[in-house]
């Protein structure tokens, strides 16, 4: 017998953007939305039935209608108001809302930030998935497209070697990878002012991630998502999958030159990848 | 208290192009690896001690030196090969090996195949995820990037309305989507030959979207994952996430034109996503 | 004194796609295109008046509404349809339209064409670059995306050497590139099937590459261009940009390994550029 | 007759990452360079003879070894140090060298910057392209990806309107756009600090977008044209090529909303694409 496994539907890439006209400036917020829904939908698949199925094209002009009065606050919030109204249809048991905001700032003029003209922010990207269910919430959030570099406290060394290992022993290398980052709050994030959180969230991970020594990427994890849920009571759980963006040190002793941790190739391909969960223990 | 919670990694994008010099012509295997252990690695996180981890840059020699002798059939076997590689580390307790292979095929010159000049097939990459543990094996096939349209047999009507609705029914629109399919085979994909099957499920995907009429995209992924598991005994579910590639009928009014089904704007921001599995009952 | 010096404007990437409705099946014209116009726009620089200034939406609907009845042949053929259009505003002095057509091919079903599904071919893209003054038209056509290999009959040897030279001389290498070519017709095309002519033109470039000892890039594209004026009077030039997808043969002598142009790593970056034109002369 | 046109050849995306280790903190250059040389190679085309044909390999090798001791200032400077180095052989009558430099700021920890600790800049990246010739020398500056947007002071009216026109005239809308510029400097900038007149360009192009009234982007491009050249004697040219990233106001009225400039759909596809000079008149 063949059978229908779980399904899920929705629409992505819905690219908004909301000005805030402020009295002395405006404010720009600049998302990415992605709604997907679980229920009540296997007549959809097996029966070309049709009824039950909220269409795509309804969930993106509700994205951009609850915008209206729906998006005040953080994204986090939007995306719990998005998620609620989903669930408004008996037929929908859990309602995903991922959602990415890109910031912009204002343009600095004469030193003074213009009020009406901004540029984008292109060192991060931040995220948040809210899961609202029927008897459950829960809220991520995240930062994409951090990338950041050590110069020093950097080694690798210690490592098992077998036939197939040439790699050498580094006491000082250069670290580099573009941080994707979650964190999960405790409660749905009741009570939580998830604006200031990340903006705490981002700091504590930056200041870790410079003053730490870094003996591997592993550890790195463990040492900035530790300080991260220690600085924050709220986050019970954050993940991390950092590339190793590797900076090979350039042979030019050919040449006659030494190259003493100063000339390096930048390679994204091929590139190690790590990924680790740190977490309050039950 | 904090802990680490799960932990994996591995070295990602690696490049691989295999030259096999047979008598008479040459066949090029071009495959894009990446590797990722599971085990007892927590001190490299927790204590910064690397002693049982393996280097991803050992990871990627090993696939390069295993590719020599390794790589002579479909790249589940070969990733077969690299998994049960991996577990002889006894600190590893699962190596998972996703592979892509891009497709070339000889050039055709004066109604010959060239035995040693090839043109590289953009219509789909194989994929493969070959999952290896201490007590079993999964094997994943799939493909990513095969591009289709129907033209008619489409439609998408009887879908709930709210006050968000605007969309038209239709009894004949275009669907197309780029296809991202995977499909596990029953017992670790023993006794299975891999290409054969590959190319059979890639046909049976083809012929069920060419003839199939189409309610829904939910209902295109029914008919086709029930076509695929009917035909292959030899696999027990399979999952596709198809993109709804929408095609708007360009209002022509204005100008004068009527426009009939016939001048469309082919979009990719936002897109529908619908993802399902279609699998054998217990 | 400042002054104006060239400018051009118009619409990018406008996403059309045509289903022509035959009686026993369809076809799929699935096309992007962009308008640029030059000509007395001047002063909607200088003195922000627009009244002269065709809008690029204004361009966008041009697209659509002529690609009803005059999309019937060649993207050349409605590349210069289009020009001629625009060249109707009397302050338009240069038209140039850009367009790329995307392949897609019926689905086969059971070794017949399916006459409504379509699969979209992905080793190529179609282009041309149709330029219409008030005196004068060009018709460039060309390629994109095409990417070949030769496993033999490919050496790099002979080279000058300086202190930063390492390379090694090889009599055997692999040799990949993704093909750009751009040729341009005489007189404007005049009475050129321009169908019949990229399909022999892509095919004696095939063959050439194929078939062709390489002792260089440089020198692949001479005798691929020149195979390509022999063979086709209709052209007058051939301009190739030919990247030099380097495949290193991955040392595995650490290994015990023989490697004897057997295993290569594919890489893109960093890569050599050649780029050359062929001619006929004066 | 047949004849080799026009060609050039050399490297592109050479990934160079310096480190410069000052006593108390480190600097890092994040650079991707292409080399392209033209002049006495058309035996290497016709004749397949390489004996004058520099290896792109050997370039490679170059821009490694001459970074570490010219690499100590600004791109164009390094630049101009390449192509000089270029010109030594003397078949070389032209290199051209176009480089990329990626930004990296050091981490604020504790509101100090961090000695050794890098975020990398993604709102702009700096470019140049050096061409030095027998008897020439000209430097380019630029600027890419720098995304931009006014929420005010955009509008666009008194267009000319065909058959074709459906387009609203509009006094308020969203101008945004993701500047490429790239000017030359007089002299082959003979004399010209680079890294404070990049800065003070980018100052002043900020500036002028923000606090200017925009009739279309033609009239924006000459506005911030002229205050560059106003601003910077030693530039005599320089160019834009500005996308007009459309922000549409979504349709709030089915869902009996109002919306005053205030919800948008962002898109890329299609975009209008401006381009202009402007330059010292002669």
């Amino acid at each position: 017998m063949i059978e229908l496994g779980p399904t899920r539907y929705g629409k992505a890439r819905i690219r908004l953007v909301k000005v805030v006209r402020l009295p002395d400036r405006h404010v720009v917020r600049d998302l990415t939305v992605a709604v997907a829904l679980e229920g009540d939908f296997a007549a959809a698949h097996t029966d070309g039935d049709q009824s039950l199925v909220v269409p795509t094209d309804t969930m993106k002009n509700t994205v951009y209608a609850l915008a209206k009065d729906g998006l005040t606050g953080s994204i986090e919030a939007f995306g719990l108001t998005l998620g609620h109204h989903f669930l408004g249809f008996e037929q929908v048991e859990r309602a995903t809302i991922s959602l990415q905001e890109h910031a912009w700032a204002p343009i600095a003029t004469n030193g003074r930030p213009a009020p009406d003209a901004f540029i984008r922010q292109g060192d991060l990207t931040r995220t948040a998935v809210v899961s609202v269910g029927r008897d459950d919430a829960t809220v991520e959030a995240g930062i994409e497209g951090l990338t950041v570099m050590k110069t020093a406290k950097s080694s690798f060394a210690g490592f098992p070697r077998d036939r197939y290992t040439t790699l050498k022993e580094t006491q000082d290398r250069i670290m580099a990878t573009k941080v994707a980052a979650a964190w999960r709050y405790a409660d749905g994030g009741a009570g939580v002012d998830f604006d200031a959180a990340f903006d705490r969230v981002r700091g504590t991970m930056l200041t870790a991630f410079a003053e730490h020594f870094s003996p591997a990427v592993q550890t790195s994890i463990w040492i900035i998502g530790k300080a991260v849920l220690e600085a924050e009571p709220a986050i019970d759980t954050i993940h991390f999958a950092l590339p190793n963006l590797h900076h090979w040190t350039y042979d030019l002793s050919p040449f006659g030159l030494e190259n003493d941790r100063e000339i390096f190739v930048a390679t994204e391909e091929p590139h190690g990848l790590i990924e680790a969960t740190v977490r309050r223990s039950a």
